[in-house]
């Protein structure tokens, strides 16, 4: 099959068709795997991310927007202006789907616009529309607002950056249909640069398999697979946030920037408080049957939250435990209001939860914070924030940053608890031992959608794993899920397949659609040569190749809780190990590695 | 004496002196009388206020920052984008003493910049600088910033616009020093529009008076006076907001969008509690005595307010009693918040109290505000609304409209209280009879600082008078303030020093500083002459001549509290024999009238 790809020169206003022909879609795939290759050839080594050699790619795959279960997601992929290599993000919602109705299965943002503009897409015709009126609104006004211009009351789908893309922040995200997220590496910052507020497509040219009986009786069995399995019924009733009393309940969860790792408070901020109190029913992505999204609405004495979808896991950890902000419609309203100025909730914690360790240490004041006290658990703070670093006003621009400028800037980078300068996620790897490789040797950083060592962790996918034990299956799991996800993330569908489908299940149903005489080891192989793809951003680039755990988590232990005692000092152990599996040295593929995986063309940036 | 004023031209970045001849100083004094009379002859009738042809007024007058108690202040004027009449506001703090020191007594701002500015004038040097650095940004960090840039840690002065004055908000105030406003009328829209984002003033070219010994005695005398008033005592201890429960009380406390005029939580929001507290000192603008600002700070369970002045009577009332919000903390929050991104305190309250009556009615919906629930008392809303209006965000984008254009839109004028399309201040007309003339004939509508019923109702100032009593002694009172008052704007001082000085005070000052023969009578006819002048803006422009109060207010009784079952009716009547007095015909001077003021070259107008 082939994928069609529309390229946008911004500088010059001008669009072209580019075509990815059938033997490179089965090499590279699409979303993720593509998007890196393509950025590889085509960004030069060494560019400003910011600058207008950047290029930004908006991916769907092969499976995105079709019967099979899950498959409502895309894919972004750029130069990171946050960690300088290989940034991606993946999200949800109706954007993926719609985009290839619209009659392309991607989008390549080239050049820079001298002013505001956003891109149309209705039925295969592109069409760029001056966007000045939009600049420096927020996602829910620019999405009203688009579908009112473009006459789509129903059906089709914005995708879009609020002001923190537009100036250019480090934590910003790109947006869709409101309420979701290609949050992490700062993406939204290029289209900032690029001046490219949104992207709206709509159409009816709807992907068809090439064998269409056979696709279709697969994707049902699969779809079947997902529906019955016990996560999809847990992720339904609570969403993601499901997780909040399950990782603090081990030990696990991060609080006040990674100094503890059990929160007082779980409870009260937890997915069953969530659904209990202010859940108005599950909304899913695009064809979706588990529904981990919340529609909810809250009016409580202190906050008037509009109706929005989530907050997820991450978003109540990063912003809750991790900053000390235990209230709930407080972490409702940090949520919508980070969604609508268009800022990863995650990163956003992160900088946050940093800013206020230094801020206890005495190595930021209220000098810098413009009279704010940032005390854990200051939710005013929090909230005022969001609006000053969306508009890089006073201390918010220094939030804007994101974490690891931040602690640089103040004099203590390690209180950045970073890897590849990216904020971890809701799992400290003292406590899941897992998480040591999954977030040292993620290409792009931090790394819980990379590998997910939570699976075998709590939910006993593939099997139960004690989450304290160090031992060597761990890496065999990480490395089989950074190639089980790369997969995923270019075919594109969603992760939470990942719980109830396995390779041989995409397989199955990748066959039929593209007419792939494809095997579940071509498959898995496929997801190595991606991995070790993207890895080669990074040593072209050369920075941060190297894969290694912030220096607290090694040497400090949990000081209380289930893991108490416990460091992350396994780490050094285990990533040797993870090199020595994936054939590199140091972080770096080995010649013969690249040969083997078809990646020959590679080897002379070794 | 002469003034000199720098005429800046932003289209070309010219600079030009204009020197303002004694007699002409004379007849028009400097601040709000010149500023209008130099607007009348050099603004086009007709023209679009935020087009290029607007020009932006900024000056000081003759005793400005001089020995002279409390003449620390400056007046702003220009076409009004709120009311399309001459618009004007004045403003304390240091900025109109450290304007004359810097060479100049007056900036004329004129055409239009292609990017943003900012202009400094030191030691007589005027420089126009870059500003896209700090477009976009609240006031406290652009104080902050340009304070750097100028190396000026200490001494001079910003004056600035926020986000709301750059997006052209009618809502928007010109601010100085951070916490000082020259509020209302809108002209921060104005020099949004002209893209001018501050300006910088210090030097040491201090005033000289004609005769300084003379003129050093007198203001010595004169200090002493207002320090040993009675009302200055009160001030100094409470502020403005000494009034809340005074005003209360009696019942003219204008609640919930002039739905009723006793505010249940009063006492909470006071002056007596904000000093009890969360005051850290009282503060004065410079060379003041009074300091009837309030320098406060809070945190509290729910809310981090940075340090910084006010509240003022009327932020209080406005975002307070007008809303129904009876929680201080969120008020000193909402002002901060409107302060940095600079907007006028009365007119957001104006606004948000009209939009709250709207949603009570069901004429807005939480489809029109985003999702708020805009009920009485909802602070959150207020805060997050701040943010949103000065961005023109959503829901915001109304609010920024103003309070007519709001209740226009939604269809229910009649909720929009306001005289000449500004939104009326914090007493009832109902309640204090003589607010009927103050507002109703106010040259740019509302009118609490063009004359002030206040003294005589509550204070005893020239005496007391029965606020419920119609009399025919409040129309003179207001005609005889509304000269002085315009004397007080034009030489320019404040108008706290109306209290205890009168205008034989000021005359005995102004004749050994300026070296005029000049008398009491002399002076108050010359206010006479600056507010008939005012009045002809409207009369050349066809807007707003005649002078009438709102619907609401002549016709529905005041429900409850000691002025239960008052209205306005009696307006009509105090406003026909105000006509006769001033030598009017329905808000139009007579011919006689212009020709016995030396105004004969506006007789042409008529």
């Amino acid at each position: 099959m082939e994928l069609k790809l529309l390229r946008v020169d911004l500088s010059k206003g001008s669009f072209k068709d580019h075509v990815i022909k059938d033997e490179e879609v089965r090499k590279w795939l699409g979303g993720r795997g593509l998007g890196a290759y393509l950025a590889f050839k085509e960004i030069p080594k060494g560019i400003d991310p910011l600058g207008p050699k950047n290029k930004i790619y908006i991916l769907t795959g092969p499976i995105t927007g079709t019967q099979f279960p899950e498959s409502g997601r895309y894919h972004v992929i750029g130069k990171s202006p946050q960690s300088g290599i290989l940034g991606d993000s993946n999200s949800g919602g109706n954007f993926g789907p719609w985009l290839r109705f619209s009659g392309y299965d991607g989008i390549v943002m080239e050049g820079m616009g001298a002013k505001p503009q956003y891109l149309s897409i209705v039925e295969g015709k592109p069409k760029l529309h001056d966007a000045s009126h939009l600049w420096g609104k927020g996602l829910v006004h620019t999405d009203n607002k688009i579908r009112k211009e473009m006459s789509a009351e129903k059906g089709g789908s914005v995708l879009g950056i609020g002001p923190a893309g537009e100036n250019m922040a480090n934590v910003a995200a790109i947006m869709n249909d409101k309420w979701r997220a290609a949050g992490r590496t700062g993406l939204a910052a290029v289209l900032g640069s690029k001046k490219l507020k949104a992207v709206f497509v709509k159409g009816t040219k709807h992907p068809e398999a090439v064998d269409k009986e056979a696709f279709s009786k697969v994707a049902k069995e699969k779809h079947e697979k997902v529906k019955n399995h016990g996560v999809t019924e847990a992720l339904t009733t609570y969403g993601t946030a499901v997780l909040v009393n399950m990782v603090n309940n081990i030990g696990a969860w991060p609080t006040r920037n990674f100094s503890a790792a059990v929160f007082e408070k779980a409870d009260e901020i937890s997915g069953e408080t969530l659904a209990e109190k202010y859940l108005i029913k599950p909304v899913g992505c695009w064809g979706c049957i588990i529904k981990c999204g919340r529609l909810v609405r809250a009016k409580t004495e202190n906050y008037d939250i509009p109706e929005h979808e989530s907050p997820e896991y991450e978003t109540i950890w990063a912003n809750g435990a991790n900053c000390g902000i235990g209230d709930l419609p407080a972490l409702l309203k940090i949520n919508y209001l980070l969604n609508d100025m268009g800022m990863d909730t995650i990163s956003y914690g992160n900088v946050l939860g940093t800013a206020m360790e230094l801020f206890e240490k005495g190595k930021i004041t209220t000098e810098d914070t413009g009279g704010l006290e940032l005390t854990w658990g200051n939710a005013d703070a929090a909230i005022e924030l969001i609006w000053r670093t969306a508009h890089r006003d006073g201390f918010g621009d220094d939030l804007a940053k994101g974490t690891l400028a931040l602690a640089e800037k103040y004099g203590d980078p390690e209180a950045a608890i970073t890897t590849r300068g990216m904020g971890l996620a809701a799992y400290d790897p003292r406590a899941m031992k897992g998480f040591a490789v999954a977030y040292a040797t993620s290409n792009r950083g931090e790394g819980h959608l990379r590998s997910y060592p939570v699976t075998w962790a709590l939910l006993g996918i593939p099997k139960s794993i004690d989450p304290l034990k160090e031992n060597g299956e761990k890496v065999d799991l990480n490395i089989y899920q950074q190639n089980l996800f790369i997969v995923i993330d270019s075919v594109v569908c969603c992760k939470f397949n990942g719980f109830s489908l396995d390779h041989t299940d995409i397989t199955d149903a990748l066959a039929p659609f593209t007419g792939w005489n494809i095997t579940p080891d071509e498959l898995m192989e496929t997801g190595e040569r991606l991995y070790n793809m993207e890895r080669m951003f990074s040593v072209r680039e050369g920075k941060y190749i190297k894969d290694e755990l912030p220096k607290r988590l090694i040497e400090t232990p949990i000081p209380e809780g289930p893991a108490k005692g416990h460091t992350a000092a396994h780490a050094d152990k285990m990533i040797k190990e993870f090199w020595e599996k994936r054939g590199w040295v140091e972080g770096k593929p080995k010649k013969e590695t690249l040969e083997r995986l078809a990646l020959g063309e590679f080897t002379q940036y070794l």
